[in-house]
């Protein structure tokens, strides 16, 4: 009886095992092939599984996703942009499994209610702040999936000041103003010369003008979307994790300012934000409670 | 065996006799005192109840509220701002009767869940768009109800455009730039000589320039709020009640090209929004659905 938890990121694969304390081992990954991905991603499977007899597979996804047919159509993987049939692909691959498929924003939020900052939490946040911005929602004690699965686009809030295209084909998102790329795109433009939002955050560190600028415009719009959030969910608890998230006071400190500043219904004056503790691999975790929890239903 | 509904908006009391099917009956309204609340509704509930066995009452109150507590502390009703124990009051007067309290938004969904356009919906959203805006969540099949009962307080999504201050403390929220009497309030600073949203809508039809423009922006922003909370839950339909949400083409066209430009995710594309079927009693439908399922349950 083993469970496996796969992570679909937009550059890597992630597969591990999962026990039923939804602990995590034999991790392993692989880059995603841009054009035909499901090679690579099918090794990683069987590596992991070896020989044992595999009774649930949960699957993550970069979103959006068609949870019930089973789909998944990353926006940031070019192969399956149009969409691939990965829980009919992995279930042959394991034929005694069950197999569920959730967006990676659920994922988290599953991995953060269950094991993280959400624990005992009945309604909350769970973001991830790195090139791009996603989440899940958890809302009267359950994780939102939604119609398609795809509940938890926290990132495709519109915010207000600025009406920069997004991925999404929208404007305005908070992903197209405060993730790490289009914050590192903003800088760039003004003339900054780094490449990543992780770079942008050691630029603000050492005082730049404009990566400090580029991380305060990031922090106020990701304040106002939360602030947007909770007014509508009647939230308690934001989480945030991912590498863009830990960029320090000068994403937090303006972060914080708009949160003080737009969320002044009584109800969600006491809301509290906070980094995640839970590390990277989150994504899988939530992968993990999804199998473990399907295997035991 | 007599189960009662109370709505709590800002300037009326409704009760009514609930029956299984959600149908009302002897309805009576009461404007609300605003200093003085209470009398007024208890006179209005006991009138309603007569000497019949009351056996449950659902209340539906304008917010916030605090449900957990059995709390009301509407922002526009003077006298209970500071919070008023509704649900104490009410199960004094009725001793055996089972008390639920929910927001007017919760209450507006669950009507329009039950009886109205989102029957058979499992995510959509129940807005109300009339002096303010607010509203109510259907997500995975239930209505949201939130930490404190104040989930969808739509009205209070961050849209891009506009800082004006609003009524919650906070800044540039949807019913402070798309809410009857703050788009009638837009307009005469402008010049337009009207008073209300409803007015204004008909100076919209007259041709009125600043009336015109004073619903584009009310619709754009609508727009703008419905795309940030569709692709935040995955919803599949809108419905849309309340007075100021009877304005038209000239509030409908701008809210329909705003979802058109910024809900744009695979998954919201689909997107139906849609004008209410439901009268403007709904949320004393759904304060009796509130009433009717607690005394089955």
């Amino acid at each position: 009886m083993t469970v496996l938890a796969l992570d679909i990121g937009a550059t890597k694969f992630a597969v591990g095992v999962v026990d039923p304390g939804f602990r995590l081992r034999d991790v392993r990954r692989a880059a995603v092939t841009a054009d035909d991905p499901w090679p690579g991603c099918r090794s990683l499977l069987l590596a992991v599984a070896g020989d044992k007899r595999v009774t649930a597979v949960g699957i993550g996804s970069a979103g959006p996703i068609d949870a019930p047919a089973g789909v998944t159509k990353p926006l940031n993987i070019a192969g399956w942009r149009a969409g691939f049939a990965i829980v009919e692909h992995v279930r042959a691959l394991f034929p005694d499994a069950v197999v569920r498929l959730a967006g990676d924003g659920a994922c988290l939020a599953l991995a953060e209610h269950r094991i993280g900052g959400l624990r005992g939490v009945g309604n909350g946040l769970a973001l991830t702040v790195s090139s791009g911005v996603g989440g899940g929602v958890v809302a009267d004690g359950r994780v939102l999936l939604g119609r398609t699965g795809n509940a938890g686009h926290f990132g495709h809030i519109v915010v207000p000041g600025d009406d920069s295209p997004c991925a999404c084909g929208g404007f305005g998102c908070v992903e197209a103003v405060a993730g790490g790329m289009s914050s590192a795109r903003w800088a760039r433009a003004r003339g900054w010369d780094g490449a990543t939002g992780i770079e942008l955050a050691e630029s603000a560190r050492l005082g730049d003008p404009i990566a400090l600028a580029a991380l305060d415009r990031a922090g106020t719009a990701l304040g106002q979307a939360i602030s947007s959030a909770a007014a509508l969910l009647d939230v308690e608890r934001v989480v945030i994790g991912g590498g863009f998230a830990q960029s320090g006071a000068s994403l937090w400190e303006p972060l914080r300012a708009a949160v003080d500043r737009y969320a002044r219904l009584d109800f969600v004056r006491g809301l509290t934000v906070e980094l995640s503790t839970l590390s990277e691999g989150a994504t899988l975790v939530g992968a993990g409670v999804l199998a473990v929890e399907a295997a035991s239903a």
